[in-house]
């Protein structure tokens, strides 16, 4: 039985037109992928806002990269000529110049709230900006944990030395506690756990393999948050099927009487990102219970088909209040979106 | 100034011949890359022992694979015709099937001891073999941290699902704790300090990125020695150097007046493996001070320059006594030797 899942009629809800650059002469190019979380009765999202200097010479690519040698550490752009036999242009996200991959555009996050869920006011500047030489290509795609009376960030950080996971802890999604890395290299899609499991703390992340294997999806535990050990695999893509080529966790998982529910995403050997359930044991989230046979969400509106980077949905961050699952989400890499689901039927579809 | 480094006359220590395989019908095709340290007085190395069915059909490939459904779990090995569209051999070590790598050889950890660090009483079986699910393809490439009255013994567990890095604990070097993962795939080369710096344990590790980055050494930190976390980059790659296209962890770093120091591996790009020295802080062992401009150790002996993979010298221990450093090392992946250094000198070298 499919699920049915509702998007907002309201989609996109956030556009890079509505939102203002940091700096003037730069141009937002995507708003998406946000955490999400419930504060003082509002839904808050931290947007990925990313972002670049407006079209200059057509004839160059352009990677704006945080100098963090400048005090304050500043973002500059870096400039090479398309035409040059070093520069070899990925896909619209990256391009490499002499085997060195860069990005097009840098991210930061952005904070935007709404009482109904749908209309958000966004902040007029950066919330958390890449502010460390591990962040100089950027900061993405953060999940929100509500822990212990605080909000736990596991976000992307991401510099000429590898995608890594970093942490930070925050009372009010404004003021941030950076904790480190706590991922090495090549790992992202960190999700933790808003309670203790078993006495530690909990996470899914996503490992990337060079030599030997790909993209599974392990899981750890922590007894500070800071410090994570005891991997354990937790699933793998799945030949022929809509997440063949990779996985990856996506919300922050919750509790529901069968288990630890979480929104995550899957992509196809074409990179068509779609979005599954994921049910893991209540006392054990690093064994999987079920997860979805065929997607919840596939990229079918026109703000996911095209866009930044077309075909793709894309979660961080979901709000539960109480059957009612609204998973927030990335669409084609340039918009925030909405859809809602009855966790009741998402549990029925794994059972 | 070059450092001298003297190889034992008695090179190489231990070949595949003196060692019995672990089921009759198979064959040693590797004794290399010992652990190392001091016990009762001797000399003890976890030598790592690739093996794997004496060779049957040459129009085959053979993968040797732990069945952990088995009771007990057995190594069975899987053959593929080399003549299939489908198998790729990547080079003596691996090949893959659709797609998936393959290891040609199985290996466990075997030890040996010595009174004078040369002439070593090897056993006659496995001391610590493939034993999870993801050790299916073997055990790998240990480092010995003595610590606190035991031996903390990081070792590489790779599977299908990749290569990670795990910890046991033993008091004799005969029986073994695993205490798990402590880092997912892409990871090995860990050595961790065989006291506590800041209240707390350390180590460097190597991890691999696929996306952005390469292979770099990274340090971090942990409460208990199973959870780590506060990832920093230690060192990279040098271009147009001896260690331009990876470097990694190789003995366990012991105390000198002038910082920590080690002995570590850099390749350049075409896979010449070659060891160097490094220095880091006292204080803060994830801070470089010095390492070596030129290899203190390049393949240049027969037994360096040919074997199983020629071209590599690769360390996983040293034995510190006095000034005298004794650099236990695989060479080709063929064969344990073993080189001698003053520890004064090495330190001249970084000066």
């Amino acid at each position: 039985m499919a699920v049915r899942v509702t998007r907002f009629p309201e989609n996109p809800l956030i556009t890079p037109e509505q939102v203002t650059p940091s700096e003037p002469g730069w141009q937002v190019v995507g708003t998406f992928n946000p955490g999400a979380t419930l504060h003082h009765g509002e839904v808050v999202l931290l947007v990925r806002v990313a972002e670049r200097p407006r079209a200059g010479n057509p004839e160059e690519v352009v990677a704006p990269v945080l100098d963090v040698t400048s005090d304050p550490p500043r973002v500059r752009p870096r400039s090479f000529r398309r035409d040059d036999p070093e520069v070899v242009v990925i896909d619209p996200r990256w391009f490499s110049y002499q085997g060195q991959v860069y990005l097009t555009s840098i991210s930061h996050l952005r904070l935007a709230r709404s009482r109904d869920g749908r209309h958000f006011t966004i902040d007029t500047g950066p919330t958390f900006s890449a502010g460390t030489w591990y962040e100089s290509f950027g900061v993405e795609d953060p999940r929100i944990a509500e822990i212990e009376g605080r909000y736990v960030v596991t976000y992307t950080s991401v510099s000429e030395h590898g995608i890594a996971t970093s942490l930070a802890t925050t009372k009010d999604l404004r003021a941030f506690e950076r904790r480190g890395i706590i991922f090495a290299p090549e790992n992202r899609d960190v999700s933790v756990l808003p309670e203790k499991v078993g006495g530690n703390y909990f996470c899914h992340h996503r490992a990337v393999a060079r030599h030997i294997g790909g993209f599974d999806m392990w899981a750890a535990d922590s007894p500070d948050l800071v410090h994570w050990g005891r991997h354990r695999r937790l699933m793998s893509p799945r030949a022929g099927t809509w997440e063949a080529g990779r996985i990856g966790g996506g919300s922050v998982p919750f509790r529901t009487p069968r288990g630890w529910l979480t929104i995550y995403h899957g992509a196809d050997q074409s990179n068509r990102y779609c979005l599954g359930a994921l049910l893991c044991d209540g006392d054990d989230p690093g064994r999987v219970i079920a997860r979805s046979a065929e997607p919840l969400l596939a990229p079918e509106a026109p703000y996911e088909v095209s866009g930044f980077l077309g075909n793709v949905v894309f979660t961080c961050g979901t709000v539960v209040q109480g059957d009612e699952l609204t998973i927030y989400y990335g669409a084609a890499d340039q918009y925030v979106c909405g859809a809602v689901v009855s966790v009741e039927d998402v549990l029925e579809s794994l059972a």
